[in-house]
């Protein structure tokens, strides 16, 4: 099982009801008010589709939203971006020095492997709890032994893939160490608007503003074929992102761009949000209601306050990749197995990512029901091993 | 004078009529058939909207593309890219390790020096003939002295800056020595399809399949915001770019790829190809009349058959970068200095490139002229220098 891109295809054939790809609901998409938006910015003004400066409006309205997740910025801090994935490679461009450090959770998003790749980092991994987040105590006796990371990557709300998100006093504690050890932390907010309860806690980036680098990204909020994010960083730094976006893709704006910063301009986010939240709360609560239902003893997950998905663990002995194979060919369901997300650490084989957005409750509820039934039957498989080796 | 950025912002001052960056003719971008070709792909399916797979319908379109510019190709040999910039990106990745070597001519587009500049190569530079193209002579000199480039740079037709069509000889001997020698070269072909005479010769990749690596955009032909470009590569290698786009923003279709597959099978795309030859072969006889009739004796400047510039010497004493900024605050009118596309090489210094597709006949008319005074006034100043230094 060797990307996302192979679960992808796995799960993509046809009658498979997956949970394996961190997809928002199409069916929620506002494609009425974006195609209005697109055929009104490319009638209205010939530089939508142009070479150009990137474009001032987009981050004019970036600041607004940023200040509904507690974060005060200027337009000044804001660099666009085509998704949060480019301001991943970007940033890594350039503060990653070949062989360079950087600090990890051991389970993590697998794109921030892709984006460091080139440079071979040394990578310098740290446990999460499951409640709280990445283990702090872990990054601050890293650095007091020494280490010298180029940056920490943080999923700070609604965790890919484990769908914690960190305390108030980890936040505290982490835009501390940042601070005191001069410590760039990359900080993935691409879930950050994605939360089921209160108000969340802000983002690192409100309590650190010259150490805490954010990412945003429209593809988890509107649409992720728009292809937009940003990041939010100390200006000298977006002036140094502009010449390497420059020789990246040219750092010209896109007409997604435009056709962004009409919708933001209508007003209509705040209330797509609350659509989306009320939606994945629903089916959030629809998963994990299905999982008490359907599930053996044995399997353990955790309640996730934001953000796509649930973290499952197999009970010992199963393997999760082995069990894909099996749900996708006998019950028609897809799962991404846990060692997608943790690069050579055994812990990972035995863990499942959940995807609860993509799909209505009814289909969630039809798909646990399926998935309860491949682990059983590969429990059953499995007790048949053992009893049989216990007989020869 | 840092970068074509800074350029652009001098460029762009109110009343300036601007020669310096290489736009498309806004007013002919086809506005009305790609505004409803947005609203008509968003309405007609959320997987618009959506992550997915890159996308294949726009592959067999850019097939029947490839053809008419003479090149036979498949889809499993298409890469879909964020422009041609990205495909520089990708490619520098895949091919040119740290402190490789980069086969490119003395006067080439400034973004091959950005997209290579974190491997920060060793550059072999070699001459450009201003009728023939790339001095191929000296390629095969530096090969056989035992230069092992990563690859070589290519702009087969429409060069940028210097405006130059490689000879058809020229063409046979480069595809040849790429064979020979097991030599990559990237063949920019962003100006391919501007071509004003006759069917111009077809790019190096209809000469050489497996060495050469062609890059194409629908910057040029349809327009830059779309972000749109294409890789023609041996599928081995399509495989090794996906990964690194992974890496780079995700490698997921972009709404504009449904926007342009719309378009293209629409059959739109061949006419309006007709309509940008006509016009810009228009706006090139005009400056080419312009400068014969408002240049002062002395500077020289070449015919290009197709692409989007010519390429002017000043005499010697003048330079260019200095003349920029007179011409901005006395005329308001702009060109780009030689120097940007010839880093460190004091032959850049001298030229100018002028952009001839951005403005209609009578603006380009209106701003040689102001060109030409420009111009006389620098050499009256200078030949007054020279007088007083020789009264001193």
């Amino acid at each position: 099982m060797d990307s996302l891109r192979e679960i992808m295809e796995l799960a993509s054939r046809p009658g498979v009801l997956s949970f394996a790809i961190g997809l928002p609901a199409a069916e929620l998409f506002p494609r009425e008010a974006l195609a209005g938006q697109a055929a009104r910015v490319i009638r209205a003004d010939a530089s939508s589709l142009q070479y150009g400066l990137p474009f001032q409006p987009l981050k004019r309205r970036i600041v607004e939203l940023m200040a509904l997740r507690g974060v005060r910025c200027t337009e000044e801090q804001i660099f666009l971006t085509s998704g949060a994935q480019q301001g991943m490679d970007l940033l890594s461009r350039l503060l990653l020095p070949a062989g360079g450090q950087v600090l990890l959770e051991r389970a993590i998003y697998d794109g921030i492997r892709l984006a460091t790749r080139l440079q071979r980092p040394e990578i310098l991994a740290v446990e999460t709890d499951l409640a709280t987040g990445m283990d702090v105590d872990e990054v601050e006796a890293r650095l007091a032994g020494g280490a010298r990371p180029a940056f920490l990557y943080s999923i700070t709300d609604g965790h890919n893939p484990l769908g914690v998100s960190l305390s108030l006093e980890k936040r505290r504690r982490l835009a501390g160490l940042a601070r005191r050890h001069r410590m760039p932390i990359l900080e993935d907010d691409a879930y950050g608007f994605l939360y089921y309860g209160e108000t969340p806690a802000p983002p690192l980036r409100a309590f650190e503003e010259e150490w805490v680098f954010y990412l945003g990204s429209f593809s988890k909020i509107l649409a992720p074929a728009l292809r937009a994010g940003w990041v939010v960083v100390p200006p000298p730094l977006a002036a140094r992102l502009s010449p390497l976006k420059h020789g990246a893709d040219l750092d010209t704006p896109s007409l997604s761009h435009r056709v962004i910063a009409g919708y933001l301009e209508a007003g209509l986010l705040p209330g797509h949000l609350e659509t989306l939240r009320g939606e994945y709360r629903r089916r959030r609560d629809a998963m994990l209601a299905a999982l008490r239902e359907e599930l053996p003893p044995g399997v353990r997950w955790n309640h996730p306050a934001s953000g796509m998905f649930v973290w499952a663990e197999l009970p010992p002995g199963l393997d999760a990749a082995r069990l894909l194979r099996t749900a996708v060919e006998t019950e028609s369901v897809a799962f991404s197995p846990g060692m997608i997300f943790c690069a050579g650490d055994p812990r990972g084989d035995r863990c499942m990512r959940l995807n609860f957005t993509s799909l209505p409750p009814e289909r969630i509820e039809e798909g646990v029901r399926r998935l309860g039934r491949a682990i059983r039957a590969a429990m059953d498989a499995m007790d048949g091993r053992a009893a049989g080796s216990g007989r020869s």
